[in-house]
């Protein structure tokens, strides 16, 4: 209820501030018997981290994921697993600055609204950090997720403008965009280090594609799995929209063009993006996100204070020129615990239509 | 669980179905002592009533409000009020054709996938006819927003393609698609029209705005206000897609040109859409959505029957042109809601804090 | 979270006042494909009606149940089950005498507190007509259960300080109490005929019984069976205690006799009551209510007004002189839809062993 | 719903296990703006811990709580507080003989039939150990009962069949047991060194008082403030049997006896226990709980192994011959945790009350 769980299932509870002693997340309801160790995190940590590529911020941090609870001998027991990333790097000095001020575009002001303070130090709660710990249950849904055959890739389609015109998934581990398109990725590049130069940022459109999802996923009528999605994404900070299938694009169809028509061989057009009345049609699932430039930049802006004097702020903390390369797994994440969640909810119903089943043919006899 | 639930505090639970006895909520946690009486629905049932409009079905519904719990001596009593919608007119005759086809664009296939079977007399809990309930609920929503001197207003922006180019919401009640832009509803009229004489069906986009709305509503990590505002719009059937304030445009921004600076006399931009971090900030809240075109048209469009044999099929039952008119109400009632649970929720810290300074300056004394 | 839903994955949410249009319940999470028709409804619902045995009061209800959602051709579809029940004889004349007193042993005072009101027309909310729609649910739990194999039987072993000596099941179809010794039961009858005729009433403890619960329902640390258990009978107005296996008596003895030792045919006592750590353990599940004294009686009490002034009162309208035979189906019903929301629960689990088994086996070749 | 959290509002999630590396809960929902550091925890840690009190098993720990996050500058920011508790004094090897068997009483068997496996590591999960969580998140409650001028006190009234006589809370710090009748307490000490000689342990009975509780916390009509009581505690693994105000004895009572008259100074007698219809009334809240003897005894007893052969077991670790000590301080805690939850809850209503009574204030102006 009060705001730091998310699915019914699989259920993670998220905690930790981004100078505090670290981030942490407690996931609950995983199945026992799926093997889990400490280095399996450790790849899409390693995505998340800021410092490891060249649009970030020189904060270092090693984001080693420590399994407090419900592993036994490497393997999954059912308990509920707590798992807990230390903050090394924390140095709040260099936050001092803004220790009165509201920062434009950060949560500063509504926090201080709601909680009567806000934590100064690189945002607390509100922080980019708090991330980390999706990322790290994400790992965990992703095992799920691969046992039932389930893949989550997601790429970035646009920066600053800059869309892409070909779609290779091959080529985007070779870029820090994960972009398919190796000539667009030339001038997103290009793109960045303008804005940088300038003290500014820029924010793009990360598209996600989910392969292998079976039908039947989702449960009417408000926790479809297209609103359960959009809920997920949406709840990650830079994210300022989301659509499926055509989207925004499916409002300028036609109803004979928007359809997408049944054959033999499945259907013929994926308008839908894999989900139809709020279930999965067994197609693949597709959704873009809109993801804002980030509002830390060295550019001053207007502010005030606390006690409502004007004042000027320029961030000269850590701070990226796109959030775009660490958003991107915390996306994946976030829409593999969705997955995750309904397909473990989906269980219930199979398995007691087997147990009708069985019943019925025990019946015939 | 089962995802007919919605809202935290303020939990709507709906029921019912197309095509058999009526449509019904259950609203639990509304506080005692608001006047609430059956008329108090016929507006915004009327709203939501197919058949109002130039653009809509010709089926002919009353969608009377029956009170059945809750209430006593016309005003509410604290206890869960339910509400029940009777289905006048809901012959399932015109649907024998597609006994035993999946209907394109609709849920017939992957409710067919989930639970073994369709209701195919006009869809059945996926039918439209589900969201009377959320109008009905709404109702209830909007009286404590009322209380609480927050407005929400949800207005079409663009038909077909074809988008608004001034907005003065003062003409809204003036047409049946609540444009702002007279001049241009001409136009989308027009389009309707075209595309109905085709029978083809248009999709569009409506936004929504939300006036009065305090700072400090939504809870961080995952419940962030626009989270569940975005899973609240995306649980309605026909919308493909959301976004808040700037939305998909704030991705073309540089950080400088997004981000609202703050001024003495409060944002001096609102690219935000009211909503920091996930909590409002005292702003107009500002959302968009997409909505597909309706999938029932009459143009022949291929498919496949339960046994796997391509077929065609052609929507002979009754259908609109545009959802938009009768979705608009349903969307004001999901924001409406989400407003009301949030706002309640906002009661525990806001009461809790009263309660702390009454002590301190006890302590004082 | 306002108090009117139980369960998690079958979850029901009651509605309705005693003297209000009716009583109802909507049942969330029921699978598809099970028989369920109106008639279904009524040797439960005549069991708990009041005026059916020669301790009950004089009201005269039919409690028909109507299915107003969920079931197509007489099958359950997965949709929400919304129930119905009419109060049909709901003069609330007889309760004007106490329209500004508070009834001693009921919720008039604490409503008049929690909800500055109460409704004086025979408790509203909290009178015992709300049972009705458990009991109604319970039809459905039950047939779950009897999927499962399960029988849940509920039975009067003391009334008012008179216990059984004997315990013969095949008798509590014969005698209103639902005693399991006849001997004994001719003292309870005695007992209550005694109450009557001095205008008082006696409250009893009640045991249930179930039989063929598989082992491994319950969930870990805080949904154990045991505490689910609690809570549900707990929540029936009348039942002030609860006690599961040896229970009360457990706390008397020495861990040598209280331990059920394990032997190849089983454990051999049951003083664990069938249930281990939270977890059912494959034997009976035992456990025993205590139910108090029914409040309202013809002998004039001590009370006070809503202004604070000192008054006598003596009901005069519609009352028991025991409980116990209504308590017995709701009894019954808040074990079923217990047993039934947990060995759902218990399907997520066992359909993802099977999965894992599948895929081990698929690697194995 | 994979049952380790517990409450709405003030909702606790608890991980860990015995001999794995802690015992860990995170608190969602605490208000912020409350005093709390690691000192704070020490008190009720020290009481719970094994190896403190003459009755417990020699294991010493010293169960420092680390405060991980929600707390910045010792004071609450409204974010969720995880605590942490390492294991020091684990060594498993202790519990190497019971690796096949299946031990009388405890949940070795119910785990291994629901997950496949269980921790023969000194009960992992379901050992006591992760109580540790719960009474470090009852220092939290407590705090916000305090601010509330609630207190809550548990005393042993009954040990292996020998009662209390006289009740003196002033005493029950100046013994082990919290025993109010030191003439008692030293017959229950002789009974406990009596079974203790014997290698067999005792249960007995607590009670739990709770002051300064205002009129109106509870939730119609599942959530009844007794429902969560019970289940608050029937939680607590050795805990059999629950009963509020005179329990079980009320069903010998007469409705004359058994009601509670309201006169102009309260309710004349308790045998409510201070709750009516599920609601608090304003009076202290009393219940009892039956404490099972503790199932690791000295004596050989029948068991089978994991192959289905039968066995000898003698538990040969550390065990207490009674839990009643250990339990007393994880029993306030969980009564602490239902009533903070629902006294949050009933900011809700208190609060909005508030505003409909300042804009009717408004209204008359």
């Amino acid at each position: 209820m009060a705001g730091n769980s998310f699915g019914e299932i699989f259920r993670i509870t998220t905690f930790g501030e981004s100078h505090g002693k670290g981030i942490g997340v407690v996931v609950d309801g995983c199945p026992p018997h799926i093997m889990l160790k400490q280095a399996d995190f450790d790849h899409e940590m390693a995505r998340r981290r800021p410092g490891s590529g060249e649009f970030d911020t020189p904060r270092k941090e090693e984001d080693d994921v420590e399994i407090l609870s419900g592993v036994f001998e490497e393997v999954t027991t059912g308990a509920p697993i707590a798992l807990f990333i230390k903050n090394r790097d924390a140095s709040s000095k260099s936050y001092d600055y803004m220790k009165t001020l509201f920062r434009p575009g950060h949560g500063d002001y509504t926090y201080h609204m709601k909680y009567g303070h806000y934590d100064y130090r690189g945002a607390g709660r509100y922080s980019a950090r708090e991330t980390a710990a999706r990322v790290a249950a994400g790992v965990i849904a992703g095992k799920i997720l691969s046992q039932a055959g389930i893949k989550v890739t997601a790429y970035t389609v646009e920066i600053g403008g800059i869309g892409i015109e070909s779609k290779d998934l091959s080529v985007i581990t070779e870029n820090p965009l994960c972009c398919p398109d190796m000539k667009r990725y030339k001038e997103m590049e290009k793109a960045l280090s303008d804005a940088k130069a300038m003290g500014d940022s820029l924010g793009g459109i990360v598209e996600v594609l989910v392969k292998g999802c079976p039908a039947g996923l989702g449960d009417p009528v408000f926790d479809k799995l297209s609103a359960d999605l959009a809920k997920a994404v949406m709840s990650i900070g830079a994210i300022k929209g989301v659509e499926i299938g055509a989207g925004f694009e499916a409002a300028r169809l036609r109803g004979s063009q928007n359809n997408d028509p049944l054959t033999l061989s499945g259907f013929s057009s994926n308008n839908a993006g894999g989900i139809l009345a709020g279930i999965s049609n067994g197609d693949d699932i597709i959704l873009r996100v809109a993801i804002k430039p980030i509002p830390s930049i060295a550019l001053a802006q207007d502010t005030v204070d606390k006690n409502g004097n004007p004042e000027k702020i320029k961030a000269s903390g850590r701070f990226d020129v796109t959030a775009i390369p660490r958003v991107i797994p915390v996306l994946e994440a976030m829409v593999k615990i969705t997955l995750a969640d309904h397909f473990l909810r989906s269980m219930i119903t199979e398995n007691y239509r087997k147990l009708q089943d069985a019943e019925s043919q025990n019946g015939k006899k």
